[in-house]
């Protein structure tokens, strides 16, 4: 199954099933990838137009990063399925298998990186949101916005899903390791979304 | 064109285009159904487990009310971009067209309703994940709160897209009954997503 390749409707459909996966790693990946292309479409909004040419260099930015963390976001909405798998078959080992422990914590530190990934990446979403909000083509400033709020989502989400994993892993080191690092790009997420919540305000795009 | 029938890639690419639509309204959308999948995958899973057995009802419920909420979301992804398209017909109208005004007022009155019916589906997501967070399938929790982060992202995207619209509307009583209405359901969405997040702390999903 190539996530990327499935209509939204049939996307839902597999989401809904009696089976974990796809599930919400592989759908918050999804949303990035959407939250993603809400920048590349301001930042195309916000190109040639005579306005904003002093803009130009930074939107080509916005678009080359974009584009990046499109790819990375999608890339990660299918390893995230068989990160999960990978996790499963380890706990499917008879009990006998002297590997098998073995073998689920090694799963298990593998199907903490995509959910790590997925955090950079709405870090990233959230960095260029901002940009496009403050120079792109104000017409479509509530795009950005939009993209903040996906880039948000996704992020959290990232975070359920490091976790899940955490919880029945062993070594303490590694699970120390791997929060200080999830908790310092979210830190910098949360510093992005902050300023992007200012924005929103100081345009009058909410009441509360 | 028919979003349910994109492919996730090929919605990323319409997202990307130099148009203002499919903009977030459509993209908020997409993502409040696939809220209200991940709501209905945990109660797939619950659903004819002996430990739960006290719970098939409500998770029918559940799922009954998701699909509800999946069609009627999906539609709003198709009809943003009409109502959108709507709008922009007349501001092209000429300048001496008499009733240009009038047409696109009543067009900004139409482009609210997609926007105000997106954030009551997105309540709706958060009230059906706080039941299957909680009743449901404890092995899917983390999507159950996935579930909750997507609902809440397309609540301020549908907010954002109500207040774009109400920007250019001159009928203050108008604006005024659509806020109150709509701050009402965002109230209501707003109480479901703190007691998720009073969930996600006990349980151990997140550290700050």
């Amino acid at each position: 199954m190539d996530i990327r390749k499935l209509s939204v409707e049939e996307l839902c459909n597999k989401v809904k099933e009696k089976t974990p996966v796809p599930g919400g790693g592989a759908v918050g990946a999804v949303v990035a990838a959407l939250g993603a292309s809400l920048n590349s479409m301001v930042a195309n909004l916000t190109l040639g137009k005579k306005k904003y040419e002093n803009y130009e260099a930074l939107m080509q930015e916005v678009l080359e990063n974009m584009e990046l963390v499109l790819e990375r976001s999608l890339r990660i909405a299918n390893e995230d399925v068989k990160a999960f798998d990978k996790v499963m078959e380890a706990y499917k080992l008879p009990k006998e298998d002297p590997t098998k422990e073995e073998k689920i914590q090694s799963a298990l530190k593998e199907a903490v990186a995509t959910p790590f990934e997925l955090i950079e990446c709405a870090r990233d979403v959230l960095k260029y949101a901002e940009i496009v909000a403050k120079w792109g083509n104000q017409n479509a400033i509530s795009d950005a916005f939009s993209a903040a709020e996906l880039a948000r989502a996704a992020c959290k989400i990232g975070e359920y899903n490091v976790m899940i994993n955490l919880k029945s892993m062993v070594d303490e080191s590694f699970k120390k390791k791997i929060m200080d690092e999830m908790y310092e790009v979210m830190g910098e997420a949360k510093v992005y979304y902050e300023r992007i919540q200012e924005l929103i305000k100081e345009n009058g795009f909410t009441k509360i």
